[in-house]
């Protein structure tokens, strides 16, 4: 069982096999060189690059775990990655294509738009769940429409709600965030093709038709201008709107925790498991606990992005 | 001279007039008053208050001043600021009026429809900034079109750009914040008039109609639902979108404190100021350092509002 | 009433008079005045200055008030604070002492030293507080160390506890706080003259010495070694003590707000309050829920002191 | 290569092997091992425990891994990790010892107490590690210690400094990172074992004895009192401490960053990589850079701990 080596939780405790599968660094790989393969096909289109490169790059994707290991191996002796992965591709496809592996472009050419395509993914799974939740949410929301309770203010009594009015109010709650998730993917996920300095200077006249090719290829819009790297405000954006939607569902899971309490019991968690070792009794809330748990976790990791956008001059 | 008693910079150092004007506790009390009157006006429009008790209302905005030192006298002995300028509104318009004011209101009705009103104003201004920011930007960006500088990555020089190139990233980075900055508006200047739990209880069939003619005559959306308060995800949001924005100028401003660096000399602030009590013959670039200063402020306070999203219950 | 123009809750709401007094402007200038007299003081000492320069300085902090008025004009024209109150105090004492006000120090001296003092004093207040609050809980865990009540875990019941138990327990917790800050105060409180670089360099060999003297007419001992500022890790290290001790009180009052639920109803809040404009019935915890709010903001703000210390060479 | 399924740079890019491995799910197990071990050794002191219980439960410390693995699986069906970890270990020593596992405990007890243990080790490792930095950084403060280059504020040139005592400012910084670590250990490093709700209920008159014997043997002091777990404030307290020495060693790197910039041109970083993949002429400080986004991270992680502390109740 290969997570014993691990430190890291989200590793095998917390997250789908989906989005691990999804930002696993075999698929980052894989992603980079269907990004040299795209741009590959741009510069065969302006006819700078004979027909056939692309594919041949494009080929070695599905030998990316193999490619992988090679390129993280080289790195060691290079010190750098992606020139470690150029080294290889030109390798696989050497002749004439050889040289044009990597033609005018930066290491982050590379890397951010990989990760466009990386989150593009990553974002299309992500509104698919939010969208089980708003669902289920709304279900809830009509089958109780008429199930009176406490409504609770500071936590002592107020007016009566029903279950099915505090379940509509998540609904709408967390659509506002659905709202957010769909507006960041415009501005966030985009390729990003203009060299070393974002002038796209090694391509002359041709930059914008290899950008454009390359990129309709991949299926993502450009940006419209980039220093060396894509502007960073985007992943800030990203995080900033995941923090806000885990703070809503830890909000919800609050809600659970605390209507759960002996003393309330108006919800509770389906439980399956062993409550506790010293108390076996016990009906711990664990999952919504989970949840909460998680939520400071994405709050705390979403500074970072902040202080991400502060980049030097053209990077 | 007032602001020898403050304990906070931004009474005084920092902060353009007008923004400060707004959100002084003052203008929060007059518009307050303003939302009282707007919920009169409602139900006026329903036929439950007679006509005449808003624009009575409405005229005691005039003496926001007056009423402000009053209800936080008030406050002392009832312990409620709203409860309190609700008795001096009430005493106001004494007569068949006075049970009306604030009639199936909680305080947070008030409370979070004023501060709609006040975030509106606010981003009016700050829209009108950005825009001003671009114009400059994109006139640089023209001017300069051709005057060639080093690229640099990793603070080394890199292949070479152009002044005006430098400035139309920033002009694409900082409109990416405008855009962020409109799309927020739209979730968070909404009113929120729906009682104690959010259920309009108090106000019986007509609760929609009253919320529909108080919030047309302050010029606000409603939120569709909503428990005691507004959903905070709105206020976070806005926090991250500034704190974006804020991260974005310290990057266009640490360009000018590097560029300004006497070894470099590309730009330079203008300077009309002592340069340092012990060595006044420096240019320090002291304007872009503020703003540095000033985005840690934005960055850190951020955090609050994510947090602030976890409330219990109705509230 | 002053208030009414402010726009920061901290100016009126929140915050001891005591506190506020102590970070008001008018005293922050009243220290700058000392610590200028207090290098005065040690420039007497080392034959530099005439004797008495020290005495006239210091004179006059008793007109504070009326020099940072003056200051803060004359800041608009020259740009530069402590250049203003050099200027001031360089007049108000013509003559041979004139050239030597402020004579080898960079700004910086007179503000990180100033802040030195202030920090100190309110860190004398700070621990008058936590004593208090530890000598509260002890006398609860006392009197009710045999008050039995259900402990318990993830909001469900465990085994039983009571209730002077539970109150040792934030004993315990609030007591490593009260260490951390006695700690940290032995980092923080020092004074920082040492010119525009650090290396006295305008004091030649008698550096040490007038540091010496001017440090301990204001009982601070120095820092070893500094830049043009004293090293920021001493105030990141005190907010970051403070948003612990902020999260140690929220924990406390959580306890409170969560036992006074009318389910549970084991603990109240003295109420003496309009419990709700709306509900006038309900007995909210609303000092506890302050204490919540307050804490969030306590966190949020200790965040930008980390990165304030990373500044560039001698600052 | 295993590290191709990660999603964490931490697992493959980041951070030490020995770290690494001290923070190993595998070595986690084996610590959790330990004090069950610990706690039986105490049982046998008191004369609950028959003699030799101890040693069989910590015989199985080197069967770690296997036991890991079968802890997982198991936790699959029971849903609680520790509970497994006890079915297994009741099974390994079967006969009259078995029922005597966890006897008294409380999860908690056994994650609490085995963190100390491992942070301590950990904090062994880092404090070697800072004393290497402080001793090289000595180096160099003494050997350039007349080396004059100039002082700069605001980026600007003001006095001159040398080398040395460039250096010298950071040993000071540093060292005072040094002392919080030091004393945070004192606070952190500390054996909580007192069962469910902290009252070593199941103990009876001889719990304080059997703490002591287990907490003997771990090498650790106990917390005077505590509810289900350890308080968490320490925790914080090592994440504040370790993100004000990142944004030191941050400072320090920026002093590379910014002396490397070829119109400087005062230090550089040892380079024996490609520069980058487009301009392999460079000389890019990417060490120092990656300092700079680790303290980025250690930053961002350090808030999530501050909210941990506000625990429900007994946990």
């Amino acid at each position: 069982m290969l997570f014993l080596a691990s430190i890291c939780v989200f590793e095998w405790r917390y997250g789908s096999s989906e989005m691990r599968q999804l930002f696993s660094l075999e698929n980052i790989v894989r992603t980079y060189i269907l990004v040299e393969a795209a741009v590959l096909h741009g510069l065969e289109a302006v006819g700078v690059a004979p027909k056939g490169c692309s594919d041949r790059v494009r080929g070695c994707a599905s030998r990316a775990r193999e490619i992988a290991e090679e390129m993280y191996k080289l790195e060691k002796s290079r010190g750098h990655d992606i020139a470690s992965l150029v080294e290889i591709l030109s390798r696989e496809c050497a002749g004439e294509c050889a040289p044009l592996v990597h033609y005018g472009l930066t290491s982050n050419d590379v890397i951010d738009t990989a990760w466009a395509v990386l989150l593009r993914d990553a974002l299309d799974i992500l509104v698919g769940r939010i969208c089980k939740v708003l669902e289920k949410l709304g279900k809830l929301a009509r089958d109780y429409a008429d199930a009176i309770m406490p409504g609770r203010t500071h936590g002592q009594y107020a007016l009566p709600i029903t279950f099915g009015f505090k379940m509509a109010n998540y609904v709408y709650e967390l659509s506002r965030s659905l709202e957010r998730v769909l507006e960041v993917r415009e501005r966030l996920v985009r390729g990003k093709l203009s060299g070393p300095v974002g002038t796209m200077a090694a391509w002359k006249g041709y930059g914008l038709a290899v950008e454009k090719h390359a990129l309709e290829l991949l299926g993502l819009k450009p940006h419209p201008i980039a220093t060396q790297v894509a502007p960073r405000d985007g992943l800030a954006e990203l995080a900033m709107s995941l923090a806000i939607l885990a703070s809503q569902l830890e909000r919800l899971t609050l809600e659970v925790r605390e209507l759960a309490r002996p003393e309330i019991g108006e919800v509770w968690e389906e439980a399956r498991r062993v409550g506790s070792s010293a108390m076996p009794h016990k009906r711990n809330p664990v999952v919504s606990e989970r949840v909460a748990g998680l939520a400071r976790a994405v709050r705390s990791l979403a500074l970072g992005f902040l202080e991400n956008i502060v980049l030097w001059h053209e990077r």
